[in-house]
């Protein structure tokens, strides 16, 4: 678009899409936005058609383009744009968009039939029909739901007249569980009466059928005429074509109260309920456990195109594939769907486990790009900044690892209470892999002019220093140390009277833990102070009147940041709970 | 009793006492147990009197004691026993029991009221019944509600006639907030009119008035008689009798609201709502505000009655007595009824801190004889014991700590479980105090074999060795002793896959914080072990069919125990809440 206030259409329709451009760019996330401007472009100079204005015609395409790009898993605009491009300029831009489309929502039965459809309507050569027919089959054959797409098939086949090649997609169909299983049968059992022996089973299984005719009527000393044989021998392929489908009844009642448990089988921006989560999770434990690596791949893609928004199914597909011999391409790229696609960014577990993946295989350089890539969006992301941090440990050494966190102390878009969290990162890295206990010690005493609101850097320096190891030498000079962080953390610090008494808890199990023989005076002192009433507790005092001890506080939303606490992902891991009602977070 | 089971009744109430006894002492907190036996004995023989056989006296009497030793607080018990006593053996006895229960209880408002008018009753020497009542009054006569008392003694003195009496007596409550304020000043200046002025106010403020009046008189050149003199200074006098009428009615109102939100001023054993507590909170709130130190212990008692099961306002007492200067004694005395008493042996908090306060006086046996009372009833009390050892630490040095370790270890008494977190703090002390990491990491590996299905071991082992500083030299090392704690944990115990999980994420946490180049293969490895769908996971595929991955499983009970958290008392801390509802428990 080279002037972005011509959409083609009237100023005032011109003003509307504007604003409307400007909605979906403020807030991407947000479906409905998305469809009211989709609906304005269509709505131009009255309606869009072949005689429109090129301007029109390109918002049109571009909002078309950038809301399928959004929301890739859409089948139902997929077919609206593909109808519109046939109106507006034929066929051939009509089927780029199926394949497009196709190409995004690989499993689509209702796509990929109506992408058929619209080939047999449109072209005359029968072998290019065909080919797409198979493409689809090979995509969305063994869906539970895929009766439209085969009868689409059959139709197609049925109008050239290929009774041979009706009759080779049965034999196919029949053998795949799914719903309308047994229409497919009657019909396959029925046209087999009248096709040639020779198209119902293959050739060595013929000669052992007619051999076993023959011999049973040598038993009785008979002579059969070639009909009579023919009748034997259908009647035995007749009873093999049954044991089929008894085996195709049992594969699809298996998985019947699975299918019949789907509420929603298309991609929706809402959310899903509980119930239907653990019906994806129970089926794909099912059909895991049969052990079909296609049918199991097939499950998977369907369940990500309702579970798209869902970490949890992503984690579990990667996973999954990883536990297969020689599938890292496949891995890759669930990885690359759920990270580019779908999981919230507010979710970066399922990018680091991306990251990981990478750095195994040796491709470090992308595993460090898929860190910085989070940092540009989530800049506050301790996890991430530190797990970026032990990247370059792992793989350069511990002054790579230390770069990382000066870069980010060093940058303004970072949060000073997550460079409180990253201050207390580098000392321990320090401490535990240096092994220098007093470089980190510095660090802690240095840096607490600038981070004494952050509840985080207090835990860490009482954590250091309460867990340096003592004898009966240093015990003195220790205990001197403890109680200067605490004093310190109680004067110098805004922190509320809760988190003071939650830090003050870890320094009353110190006094009991390693403090010497005068310990207890100090002991029931400060638990007076903490812990009494407010008559003689100025925490107590504090925490009733909602003020903070000593110091003037922080507002609202600074607390919150200066004491909040840093999970990583398997912190946050939790078991689905069997029990969980109603609709389902995604976060 | 010699014969236990001759109670004095026939055999049928013999029978039936015998029931009722095994019943209170098969579960001693049974309140109404407790009352049925009552019941049974005081109906013993048709009901007893002074001709009951002494078999039946003995009897009722033992189970009273009993009783009443177990709830001292239900004043209507003491009275009903002080009444049966003298019937059946008369004044002298009824005395002793009254006794004993305004020892018990102190501030009750209705024993005290009914041992002084018994006591006026039955003896005919004033300065007894006197002396009894002034007793009472420095018990209870600063209570909201002691408006029975006060009128029971003016009416003594009353019948006594002895206006003077009557008039001091009246000149005392008028200064006391109470909810009967009004009636007493009523009376009191009522009567003030027909005193002699020498009986109203003190010599020199009579002086005072006079000359003031005199001065008056002068100013207007006016002679006045002695009789109008004293009229002006009665006015006068009247006039700072109303000011104290006021101020009392401004206190007086000041604890309105407090009082009339106490809906149960008695003991009983039943839990109260959470808006009781709340109450009690606020009203000592705010006595201890006004800071008048007889009021503010006045009120803790009272508040001891009705909530003297919960330790909170145990501990909150004893907290503020000890913020008091020179109030050792009073805080030993709060702790004594706390834990001989009232607090469940269940909640051992106060009793610790009883034992820390008792340390601090110097008195290190009593502090250990504590712990050791609190081990009698609880002996698997794992934070009783490591206190116990600190105390020992503290004040005799490491191998005293040890000792206690040992100890328990060794008894037979002590569950398995218990035993495998002791040996991790023996450990701790060895390594943090003692300084010796090879002594602890010997304890360790030599006790695994004993403890290999403890959560709490394994947790405090990768604990131990994960928290071991390394530098780039020891680096191997340190990482193959992490490796191999974390595989004797999955090979060895029989932990819930839970908790397998819980141990695993501090391993991966290792991994990707420590581990070297090639950590993130084996990081996505046991990332998929622990994490993955169950057709790859033995985790998983444990934890949905509810089985031990691996070994055979441990039952229900000894699992709990297995996977227990230990928490000691600052743990479990919480500020109450402001919006809890209904019955607050005693835990």
């Amino acid at each position: 678009m080279g002037d972005f206030t011509n959409f083609g259409g009237t100023d005032e329709e011109n003003a509307e899409i504007k604003r409307l451009n400007a909605d979906v760019e403020a807030d991407p996330d947000n479906f409905e936005n998305w469809e009211k401007l989709i609906r304005a472009c269509e709505g131009l100079e009255g309606g869009l058609n072949r005689n429109s204005s090129p301007q029109a015609l390109a918002t049109l395409r571009d909002s078309y383009d950038r809301f399928l790009l959004k929301f890739p898993l859409l089948f139902g605009y997929w077919k609206k744009y593909a109808d519109l491009e046939f109106n507006i300029s034929g066929p051939e831009s009509a089927e780029m968009v199926y394949e497009r489309g196709c190409a995004s929502i690989t499993n689509s039965v209702d796509l990929w039939t109506e992408y058929c459809s619209f080939k047999m309507e449109t072209t005359h050569t029968p072998h290019l029909v065909r080919e797409l027919f198979e493409r689809a089959a090979s995509h969305i054959g063994l869906d539970f739901l895929s009766h439209p797409f085969w009868d689409k098939y059959l139709e197609y086949e049925t109008r050239q007249e290929a009774q041979d090649r009706i009759f080779a997609i049965l034999n196919r169909v029949i053998h795949i569980p799914m719903h309308q299983y047994a229409r497919y049968f009657e019909r396959f059992r029925q046209m087999a009466h009248t096709r040639p022996l020779e198209e119902l089973v293959a050739a060595d299984m013929l000669a052992r059928y007619r051999a076993e005719v023959e011999a049973e009527a040598a038993q009785f000393g008979v002579q059969k005429t070639e009909l009579e044989i023919e009748r034997d021998i259908r009647a035995k392929i007749d009873a093999s074509f049954y044991l089929i489908f008894q085996r195709t009844q049992e594969e699809t009642s298996k998985r019947w109260t699975y299918e019949a448990e789907i509420k929603r089988p298309y991609f929706h921006v809402t959310e899903l309920d509980h119930s239907q989560l653990a019906n994806w999770r129970k089926y794909l434990d099912f059909e895991e456990a049969e052990g079909n690596y296609q049918r199991i791949v097939c499950l998977y893609e369907r369940c990500l195109v309702t579970c798209a928004l869902y970490d949890e199914f992503w984690l579990r597909y990667a996973r999954w594939m990883s536990a297969q011999d020689n599938k890292e391409e496949e891995v890759r790229n669930i990885y690359l769907r759920a990270t580019t696609l779908f999981v919230p960014i507010s979710r970066p577990g399922v990018r680091l486990q991306f990251a990981y993946f990478e750095e195994m295989c040796g491709r470090v350089d992308v595993a460090r790009d898929i860190h910085a890539a989070i940092l540009t969006k989530l800049p506050d992301c301790v996890e991430a900044i530190v797990s970026w941090a032990n990247l370059q440990r792992r793989q350069s050494g511990l002054d790579a690892a230390i770069e990382v966190y000066k870069a980010q102390i060093d940058s303004p878009v970072v949060d000073i209470f997550t460079k409180a969290a990253l201050v207390t990162e580098w000392a321990f890295l320090l401490w535990k892999v240096k092994g220098s206990v007093e470089e980190a010690r510095t660090a802690f005493a240095k840096n607490v002019e600038w981070y004494a609101d952050s509840r985080h850097f207090w835990q860490k320096w009482l954590e250091f220093e309460l867990e340096q190891p003592t004898n009966a030498e240093l015990e003195a000079q220790h205990a001197e140390r403890v109680k200067n962080v605490f004093a310190e953390m109680r004067t110098k610090s805004r922190l509320s009277p809760g988190v003071k008494q939650e830090l003050g808890q870890v320094y009353l199990t110190y006094l009991q833990q390693r403090g010497g023989k005068q310990a207890m005076k100090e002991f029931l002192h400060i638990d007076r102070e903490l812990f009494g009433p407010q008559s003689i507790s100025p925490i107590t005092k504090a925490k009733l009147s909602k003020e903070t001890a000593g110091l003037p506080g922080l507002d609202e939303a600074t607390r919150a940041k200066a004491e909040r606490r840093f999970y990583n992902y398997y912190q946050l891991h939790m078991d689905p709970d069997p029990n969980a009602q109603g609709p389902a977070s995604f976060e």
